[in-house]
């Protein structure tokens, strides 16, 4: 199983690939495709889409994740991210994956097991699951990766059980017994 | 030349394609892409994208041409709109078609010589110029025509007079009298 999580944005497109075996989680690729100010409007939706398919193309993903849009913005913020997210969209159409969406506070609950987390409590959790190092700059890369990793922990092939069967909140004790991936070597 | 006229929307897609020539306008290929409500919100992305590639591959336009967003809508629609845009500009990016935008202003100023026209005027201006047969349900069909039209005349391929450089508004029998093209047969 290999996901591509992607965090679309009018300046910057994070994405993440995870494969999850029975080792774990490998971080195939990641990274950010920063959209050149000099270019045209139109010629910025076609690099994402092209840097993006060159991706897919070398890490051949199963499916692709993408987070719900967060629309209190106005209107013009949301035709840019709009026109960005139909680029990637269109994307995984056109290569046949199938995509998901799940909205920030579902990634905030799976990786962290609390879902009003905080950016930098969801990138500690993911660059810890998946043992990279930290860098508080690239949240669009631990955005990416987190919702590829949400994907992963709900299909039942994390080791972590799903965030909607709890009844109470637990404490982070057993929270971080519950999950063995996560412990820091 | 070949100028593709693209009218993106959120249900459905209209395009037109003319070429212009010594003999004048004529239409290659029209039609509305309408995306199913059946299928997945990905999907019809997806859709619009690969309707849209094989028209392009049938009939090599050599550049393309959208509206620009009128943005009086709610966010949600505005996302929804941009998402289908997305799509329709990566393609035109992938293409490598150089893509145009008019405001709808300047499309009906230069097909009917008034900025203000109805979209019934700018329809049946667009039918009569490219001897189309008039059908009131395909605005999205006239639109995307309008659209590459616009694109003809500003260029000064077509026999029209800019509409920037008129300095008094003309009567319409002037306006008529300089549009040879126009005269219906």
């Amino acid at each position: 199983m290999v996901v591509l999580g992607i965090d679309p944005g009018s300046i910057c497109t994070g994405y993440g690939l995870i494969r999850k075996d029975r080792d774990g989680f490998h971080v195939l690729d990641s990274g950010v495709i920063r959209m050149s100010r000099r270019k045209s409007h139109a010629e910025r939706i076609g690099q994402v889409y092209r840097e993006l398919e060159t991706v897919i193309d070398a890490c051949r993903p199963t499916c692709a994740v993408l987070e719900t849009v967060f629309l209190s913005r106005n209107v013009q913020s949301a035709l840019k991210l709009g026109q960005v997210r139909g680029a990637v969209i269109a994307l995984c159409a056109n290569r046949g994956l199938e995509l998901t969406e799940y909205a920030p506070r579902e990634v905030k609950a799976a990786v962290t097991g609390r879902g009003a987390a905080s950016k930098e409590q969801v990138a500690g959790m993911v660059n810890r699951m998946l043992q990279v190092a930290e860098n508080p700059e690239t949240y669009d890369v631990t955005d990416a990766l987190g919702l590829a990793l949400c994907y992963i922990l709900k299909s039942g092939n994390g080791s972590v059980p799903s965030q909607r069967t709890t009844g109470k909140r637990k404490s982070w004790a057993q929270f971080v017994e519950s999950r063995p991936d996560m412990i820091v070597h």
